[in-house]
């Protein structure tokens, strides 16, 4: 089949690799109908050192079941399923807590060790308890929100409860990319009175505004920070989501936050530090979240997708085949595309 | 009167300075009865540059009211009261919340701006939103446990709040000081499992395991890391409390939380980074906690002194006139007290 691999920074290729297939009786193949890219790969797109044998790349899937294993249970061949860019057991006592990320089975897709699925088909492991079967049908109108169940509308909703986000809350977003425009729709979600997205890109601010932003601030660093401020009776705001993981975007998190509210992170931390110790202990913050558990929370906004009441989909401003996948990475690196869908 | 004055690091005189007065409508003067030398002035016993005029010390006491401005409605001559390490206007959002160490029109006692406790007299500012009446008299046998409820047992409990503890989980406690020893007692009492006390001075260790510490980690680093995993199943421990500040003991406790753990912090940061942003982050641990609002907790600890359920008095270990405070710097500094309390 063909696959999108990397072999560095910039270097992606589209490439015929070995089909996956069952390999472990609890695995599942899943011929993927709808993949994207993630603000996360741009990562290794930007930093990761040359390698000989590549990485497939991708962990955001939706696709139709075309084998099992031996074990697998609760899925059968010809079901639409949703992948969450994790897998996980279902059964582990982290699974049982809604912790999925740190499942003592589990893993990520997309890494050295697990294919990923920007590809025709990807190898699921632990299908039972990673897969979500959809009521709808493939080619369904709403395949774009539903993808976002895989990853970054989970991921919003996890900043924002993470955030402690609640009605009548006050909500700063850092970050305009797909993850935090997730997170703007999951505070209003949620209930919060006041949501200002902290970006500058006017495509997504404007997108932001229809999901629910209330106020952009487009100043950086301390003149942000002054900012939310002035926005909110000089007290900073209860909760802030963090979708950005740089230093400089959990230091204004913080700062931005007032006494006893709550940031949720769920940037990958590119540094080994967090800055704004000091600060964040003398005002009792409290700093919280990580990769999200998106299998948790697929039961909770699936119906509102469903019925229309979120539209997250709307983050996908371009569709591609998995020729211009390496285009694709190009334009969401160059902020040319907010996010990226494929259909292989 | 007489009064204690830092005047740098290893500084420390009992000399004769102005005796407070009400200055502020909303003052009272307190004489002090019990005052105490908390692990938090050993940082600028440590530290502080030297400053001409030096700064009066301490921030715990038990008094009794001798004098009040004309707006202050809750007190009386004669009342005995304790004294949070904070002082607070009792009215403010911050105030209404639980969160009077952030209080819009509070501070701190032993501070350069407010004169501290480790003296005859001292001058609360708030009165009312500050004091707390006790029920007993001055040479009360409780007085050594009451006056914990000025700092270090509220701020025990404030860490296992943070930390999350609750019946039947596992808890660590990272520091054997007076504010650790109370985090002990904090967490026995609101239902932990297991208490493991990271420390290793052998007095405080026996307390520790009287106050209910199940198991004791003397190691450290790494070390103390493993340990902590082989007596939790190698999962960490639900809840951390840490009571230390220092870049090693927040990297400790990070690293022997389980996945979706949470970490209390307690003990004054001494650094302006958080170690360990990016295992935090991975393992979805909350971090909070911050200077404890020991006002909000006096109505739910007292009870438990008044009836003897909790003893937090026993980490002093020796009491001291004004004239050997000095001396009781020392022996804090040395590790040869635990905790010493001042009969002024």
């Amino acid at each position: 089949m063909r696959a999108t691999v990397m072999y560095g920074a910039g270097d992606v290729h589209i490439e015929n690799v070995p089909d996956p297939a069952v390999i472990e009786p609890t695995d599942a193949v899943v011929r993927v109908t709808r993949s994207c890219i993630c603000g996360s790969d741009l990562w290794p797109y930007k930093t990761m050192e040359h390698s000989e044998t590549g990485r497939v790349m991708g962990h955001e899937a939706i696709g139709v079941v075309e084998a099992v294993g031996a074990d697998v249970r609760t899925l059968k061949i010809g079901d639409l399923v949703v992948m969450p860019f994790a897998f996980s057991d279902g059964t582990c006592i982290f699974c049982h807590q809604g912790l999925q990320t740190s499942c003592a089975h589990g893993g990520f897709f997309g890494t050295v060790e697990v294919a990923g699925a920007q590809a025709e088909a990807v190898r699921v492991p632990q299908a039972d308890g990673t897969l979500f079967v959809l009521p709808v049908g493939e080619d369904d109108a709403l395949m774009p929100s539903l993808l976002t169940l895989s990853d970054v509308m989970g991921t919003g909703h996890h900043a924002a409860v993470a955030a402690e986000v609640g009605p009548g809350k006050t909500v700063a977003v850092v970050g305009d990319g797909a993850v935090g425009l997730c997170g703007v729709i999951a505070a209003k979600r949620l209930g919060a009175e006041q949501i200002i997205l902290l970006g500058r890109h006017a495509d997504r601010v404007a997108l932001a505004r229809e999901f629910g932003a209330t106020d952009i601030v487009s100043e950086r660093g301390s003149e942000a920070v002054e900012r939310v401020r002035e926005l909110t009776d000089d007290y900073g705001v209860h909760s802030v989501l963090e979708c950005v993981g740089l230093e400089q975007s959990e230091l204004t998190a913080i700062e931005i936050a007032r006494p006893g509210g709550a940031v949720g992170r769920v940037g990958v931390p590119q540094d080994e530090t967090m800055p704004a110790s000091r600060p964040a202990f003398f005002n009792n913050i409290s700093v919280s979240g990580g990769p999200a558990p998106v299998r948790a929370y697929l039961e909770e906004l699936l119906p509102d997708i469903l019925e229309g009441r979120i539209e997250p989909g709307r983050v996908f401003d371009r569709v591609i085949g998995l020729d211009e996948v390496p285009d694709g990475y190009r334009a969401m690196n160059e902020r040319e595309a907010i996010k990226v869908m494929l259909k292989p």
